[in-house]
């Protein structure tokens, strides 16, 4: 593993790489243009990463935030002091505290806490985070199979925001299904939105299904239901940053514009997620937190003001998609159909 | 009037000046940051500017057109040639090929070819030319109060692309019973969705608004129907290139993703045009050809290139609505509600 700025680690297009000292983060707001790495030795580093998107897809953030539990765990060693919980206690709130919608971030963070003790190792809480990030790998796999099973020969999907590989550490959620299906010889083609704000569908989601050789074209937002209607999607494959007790689905702007567009269209909606992104102590989706971004990622896109000075900007970065909308869950245990409280309780018992 | 290429007639937000002998098309590929005038004194110059999008909007395109005819009619007589259509045949047939969805463009073509005459004299074409003008201007009054009345005290409207004075040459279409409304202190809040590929709402509708003094926050495209949602948006105000026979509307990508979020959500949609958008000929919105634009438009926003070099992209610029998600249908001539084959045809005869 190599610890310079730019490195050829890259052509992995692994999101982060853990060397046994520190975490190699992919910027992934310079893709597809330039692959260079963040070398994170310090926990702040990784708030910063975090919070300012260079890392960013559900499963991804809870992955480095464990990371960045181990890193300030070797800084608290280093100064000689124990593992107990108060001396990890500030980093634990500011990795938390970097994003608010995405749950992974919440639930590996309690992973780690868990651990605190001030007679536990180093060793320990590295093991731990590595066994996050392997877990993960092993459910994106597992997803992929399940979703890919529910999706018939012939078949044109749509996806919104970056769920691949970029996303989890893995092979991705929804993109991994995607990915499955090609190789399955399921799929006639797959359809990107360019994902406004930030362009994840644009930048991310384009540069893995194109290294994955998936036949694929790109539109922007505002054309997807005419795409339902004009092309004849038979699926839209999203991924979801916390999903709850009843099924209702936080995920990236336009993600219920989608699947409202699908059920008017007759085509469905799948949203697929490791069983970590559940948040099954939030009742219904009107109690997710949104996370509200600055205004200028609407007003200049790529860094170009284009708005007049002083435009005012509603910037929810997230939308809910109640779980009415969602045809399929998909885990790495399997398949919901026609999710509900009941039915999600029972897949998690 | 000024005929130097930076002018202050852009304070005046006017797209389209005719001094007599030439027409200044406001080039609005630059607005807000920088007001330019394009000097256009051949036709050839007008079917650029229409192509290239630096005059959009159909109103504005059809006016465009008609002064493009005088143009072109200016430069036959200076050649010692009469006025007959075959002097004129290419400069028509170049004109309405500029773009293929905007219905006024023909209909201002036709009212143009109609004076052809080899006794036909110059001063004639360049009083047709003014007349659609002004018959534009006093159109779009009409439209905003009959606009407006529907609109109960406290409402939120949502409106995408542009449609007001830039887009018509006079006040406008949607934008106009939007100001009016404002004026009338009727409008809580306007929300502009930005309207990729080319970002008309961000650049030109805030721009329209802040002049107009009308309070309204910038969102993305993807948020449009999660705002229907949290913001209890009442009405989504539209124009229309063409309106055929049955009602249905083609208009800017990202229309039908609204009209469609305004029905799942008991908002209601309201497209606002003048008779001359309609296109009686065409039976229904499957026969309305829509335009699809290079593909850098939705590659490189802003002219950055974003997606991965080779990226295949879907990029149709207009889609339709169907009669059936227009609950009200605005012309200079009054209110069409549940429009319908058979009112269209009552109001326009």
């Amino acid at each position: 593993m190599t610890e310079s700025h730019k490195t050829t680690t890259a052509d992995s297009g692994q999101p982060l790489v853990w060397d046994g000292h520190r975490l190699l983060i992919l910027d992934q707001r310079l893709l597809p243009q330039e692959s260079q790495y963040i070398r994170a030795e310090d926990y702040k580093t990784v708030v910063n990463a975090i919070r300012d998107l260079a890392v960013r897809g559900a499963p991804a953030i809870g992955i480095a935030a464990a990371y960045g539990v181990v890193l300030a765990a070797q800084a608290v060693v280093a100064e000689g002091k124990s593992l107990a919980r108060n001396n990890l206690q500030q980093a634990l709130e500011t990795l938390e505290a970097a994003r608010p919608t995405a749950i992974n971030l919440a639930w590996a963070l309690k992973r780690m806490t868990g651990l605190c003790d001030e007679s536990q190792t180093l060793e320990r809480f590295e093991q731990e985070a590595v066994t996050i990030h392997q877990d993960e790998i092993e459910s994106n796999r597992r997803m992929a199979q399940h979703g890919a099973e529910l999706i018939k020969p012939g078949s044109r999907v749509l996806t919104v925001c970056n769920t691949g590989g970029l996303a989890t550490g893995g092979s991705g959620t929804a993109l991994a299904v995607i990915v499955e299906a090609w190789q399955q010889k399921r799929l006639q083609e797959a359809f990107a939105a360019e994902t406004r704000p930030w362009f994840q569908g644009a930048r991310l989601t384009t540069w893995e299904l194109q290294r994955a050789g998936v036949k694929h074209r790109l539109l922007v937002d505002g054309a997807v239901p005419w795409a339902m209607k004009q092309l004849a999607i038979d699926w839209v494959i999203v991924g979801a940053d916390r999903v709850v007790a009843n099924g209702d689905a936080a995920n990236k702007i336009g993600t219920y514009a989608a699947a409202l567009a699908a059920r008017a269209h007759g085509a469905k909606t799948m949203v697929v997620i490791p069983t970590t992104t559940f948040d099954l102590e939030t009742g219904d989706g009107t109690l997710i937190p949104i996370e509200e971004r600055d205004p200028t990622e609407v007003t200049s896109p790529g860094g170009k003001m284009l708005a007049p000075e002083g435009t005012r900007v509603w910037n929810p970065v997230f939308d809910v998609t109640p779980a009415a909308l969602i045809d399929a869950l998909v885990t790495e245990r399997g398949v919901i159909v026609n999710p509900d409280r009941d039915k999600i309780a029972q897949h998690m018992a």
